[in-house]
């Protein structure tokens, strides 16, 4: 199962300004891959504290490490410069990031969303890449998206506005996506359970997950007495579609065996999608 | 300026499954109190990953950390557990707190939320706190918080069902809130500013950000040609009201003048709350 690690920066969502929404959807997107996403930080826009982080994800090699905002051209829009630092890399103007940026602001100029297509050096900042890394062609906003392949790890960085940070993601990095997960797969099913009270669920629970290591079982924490039934789900990812198939299913044949003993019955399974 | 540190565990954030809306809470309240939230980490179930993440928040002299989630009864919940390791005391039973829980569940069998009010080994669980830590009534569930003081840090457990994270946090958390944050203050304002183009602001943010290191200028990034306007927020953090009231206003009057040399104008300015 292959690790993958987010770094956000922005103040804005450490002062509580802002909800990041940006996470929670890579996060699903990595799931739906076959990816475990073992961590995500948010930091603030200083170039030591990111720059420890993305040293951090290496030092854990962390096989994709995902960064998210500071791509702008504000001067607090740091990541690029940070993950060649975290690198040792030379921050050098990509020539192909340049034509991207050049191309944006054309559009936008042609669009009258700028009155000015002229790349002046806050927009030039946008196409400093670090050496080795390839720009990812961002269809809706300036900022190319940014691959960069260590021995290790791969770096990608990724805007901070959730409509380039999808452009991005859903197009120009698909193709590195789908050479790191390949065929692994992802399946999750919701067990709704005839019973009130998650602490008389924890040791069934408990005995299941013990017996099968590669399922995750967790019961949804709720108010109390807010609903008499419980929502438990069982994901797994294995290395094909099959063998997580048949992961959740022996999961929950122990699951109801173990329930039955205890009188609590299981009302209805339920694909996750 | 106190650092607060926030360490949120779940794997159902890292899977995408649930959407984190806690660490914005908790961020825009330690704002409001004149807290800096340094950083903010999701990591999954894992005893070693939490107890790493919580040594390392140490590590760095966070003066608060909050940890959130992973303090219900199932197998899964083990986040004051990994405090007490991460800070090398031993767990005990702790009878102010195994009161609270016997008193909730004796409350929700009353409500008839569950049927049997009885002390489980699982319930039970929920009153094991570090040596030293204190437990924090939880109004909404039955798993106390926890306040455990170091030499150099505050370390607050807080549940991740929201409205219990809320109640304790509004509740039995405040006085250790009042002592720690004091007199401090945080304020922000938002200016509208007349321009399409972040690239054309950069550079005056950057020479306001220099000549007024106390005050924070963001501008908001947005869907270029969304918008023939442009929010710039500037938020300063002082040891009281009127210096966080005279840095904003010297950052806005130079701010101002920057724009006008550039033929631009404020259209507005908000008090943020």
């Amino acid at each position: 199962m292959i690790p993958v690690e987010i770094v956000v920066t922005g103040n804005e969502l450490l002062q509580g300004d802002v909800l990041d929404t940006n996470t929670n959807w890579v996060c699903r997107r990595i799931t739906a891959l076959g990816g475990c996403v073992e961590r995500a930080v948010i930091v603030r826009d200083h170039m030591d504290a990111i720059v420890r982080e993305i040293r951090s994800c290496l030092e854990r090699s962390a096989r994709l490490i995902i960064t998210i905002g500071g791509m702008g051209p504000t001067q607090d829009d740091i990541t690029v410069a940070a993950v060649a630092v975290a690198v040792q890399r030379s921050l050098n103007l990509h020539p192909e990031a340049l034509e991207m940026v050049r191309r944006q602001y054309e559009r936008f100029a042609h669009e009258g969303a700028v009155d000015d297509p002229t790349i002046t050096p806050a927009r030039e900042k946008m196409a400093l890449l670090p050496a080795g890394a390839v720009p990812l062609d961002n269809p809706v906003g300036a900022a190319p998206g940014v691959l960069l392949e260590t021995d290790s790890s791969a770096i990608v960085c990724l805007p901070g506005v959730p409509a380039e940070l999808k452009g991005i993601f859903e197009g120009a990095l698909q193709p590195a996506l789908q050479q790191l997960f390949g065929e692994s797969a992802f399946l999750e099913k919701l067990a709704i359970v005839n019973c009130k009270d998650e602490s008389i669920l924890a040791p069934v629970l408990k005995a299941v997950a013990e017996t099968h290591p590669h399922v995750y079982l967790k019961s949804r924490a709720q108010r109390f007495g807010s609903d008499a039934k419980f929502r438990v789900t069982l994901s797994t990812t294995g290395p094909s579609r099959e063998t997580a198939e048949q992961r959740i299913a022996a999961a929950i044949e122990e699951f109801r065996r173990a329930l039955d003993a205890i009188g609590v019955s299981i009302e209805a399974i339920e694909q996750v999608e």
